[in-house]
């Protein structure tokens, strides 16, 4: 007797530093995952033989892949598609491979921006997050924010991925906090929820309303120092003023306006939009 | 025969990472120096038998310091002077004392700043550096600034220092440039001087023309990516992001205006206004 694998799929998101896989059924359900921290940046090749180890156990079933896999530094490089994009034609620019085990496999490109006031920009990975948003909405036309240690702004419109914006939020965030000179002003584990507090909202509020961002780093010394500033609220304060600092600029920028629709997209979508790929891939039907 | 020690001094320069001592003669002329990495971020206590080593091959002149020498984590701590501060002011502030020697020693307090915008601002070492520049331009009225680690930014007038504005500049750029993603984009160190460099003048531009400090960051690597931007011109680059930023911020902030004197404050205006104080304090005549 033989299972029937009709619609199952695997889909990895594989970045610089994790690897999560999940084998999905013809609903996009979850019916196994697993994840390590086998990040592209901790590999030197070896990917195919890490990729059959982590799917050992699944049914032979299609595997797409989004992430920095596709880098140069990836397993294959999947080049990068010019904005804007389309679904469908991300899913036209995928080369699909077969493993030495035989099972078909795809790498999703990332996408590039021409953007001359900044030399160009890049996503690998956001842009299936972006795709699991269109097909949960495709009539969306407004700003995308995916958060993320390197965090981006998408401009959807017109079924499509319009422009984006990259931040390093994520990272400056770790660096000031765990190793600037600003360590020693703040806790060094967030307790809950660092949006929660009212030092965040604080922070937030002060450099989206005129204190330049670059301007504001110091004082998470000063209110440790001078005011007494309990580490974990100070923590969360330092937060604020990365995320007041991405949202002054996101508004500088024209990305934020008044009446523009937002939608927060986070990692689930990424499955979503994996599928989608595979459908236009012919993986699944 | 004794030494006609009149007018001499020693003048040290003691701060986070580094500790600098020289002795001058009556005209705060360099009769000797020494420097070394014993800075008080490197020690738990012991600063006065550190200080005799260091000055043991010198004559028992008076010693004044400036430099987190005077912090909580110093040898003795010097508390604040409020802004607007003259000269006089901090002099008046200082509580000499003597070592178990038997020299006399003084150390300058810091700055602090009512800026409830930020919740204050401090500094330790740079207002000595700005008595310096009184005691060279007595009338100058205009903003000083003052590169570094934390560069600052302070307002003068009236022989006064009236207020100022610290940043992270330098701390960042170490930051950005050695420990982030950014890292692998750019040259591991700068060959000659970065502000010399095309790439940071044309990230200046950018800069305070209009790209958001944080909006500008990831194109370091974008530069890399898709232009083939040399690492060393790359350096040059992110420090211009990182410069542009501090000026882009102080221009918000209406520190730079057009018409306001500027003037570049270097470390060797410490010396002077080491020599100053202890003039204040009665050291030398």
């Amino acid at each position: 007797m033989t299972a029937d694998l009709s619609g199952r799929l695997i889909a990895i998101d594989w970045g610089t530093s994790r690897l999560r896989a999940r084998l999905l059924d013809g609903n996009a359900r979850v019916l196994a995952e697993t994840a390590s921290d086998r990040g592209i940046g901790t590999l030197s090749g070896g990917h195919e033989a890490i990729f059959e180890e982590t799917v050992a156990a699944w049914p032979a079933v299609p595997a797409i892949m989004a992430g920095m896999i596709g880098s140069r530094q990836g397993w294959r490089e999947a080049p990068y598609v010019p904005c804007p994009a389309t679904p469908a034609a991300i899913a036209a620019a995928i080369k699909p491979f077969t493993t030495a085990s035989g099972r078909p496999v795809a790498i999703v490109p990332g996408l590039v921006l021409d953007a001359p006031a900044r030399d160009g920009d890049v996503i690998r990975g956001e842009e299936t997050q972006l795709i699991g948003l269109l097909e949960q909405e495709p009539a969306f036309a407004g700003i995308a924010v995916l958060p993320g240690t390197h965090s981006k702004w998408a401009r959807v419109e017109g079924r499509a991925i319009v422009s984006f914006q990259s931040f390093m939020s994520g990272e400056l965030f770790e660096l000031l906090s765990r190793t600037s000179f600003l360590r020693h002003s703040v806790a060094a584990q967030a307790t809950g929820d660092l949006s929660a507090a009212p030092d965040f909202t604080l922070a937030v509020r002060r450099v989206s309303e005129g204190l330049p961002f670059a301007a504001s780093l110091f004082s998470v010394r000063t209110r440790y120092l001078l005011a007494n500033a309990p580490p974990d609220a100070n923590l969360a304060y330092l937060s604020g003023l990365v995320i007041g600092g991405e949202i002054a600029a996101a508004r500088d920028l024209g990305l934020l306006t008044k009446g523009t629709p937002v939608r927060i997209v986070g990692a689930t979508a990424l499955a979503a939009g994996l599928v989608t790929l595979a459908r236009h891939l012919g993986f699944i039907s």
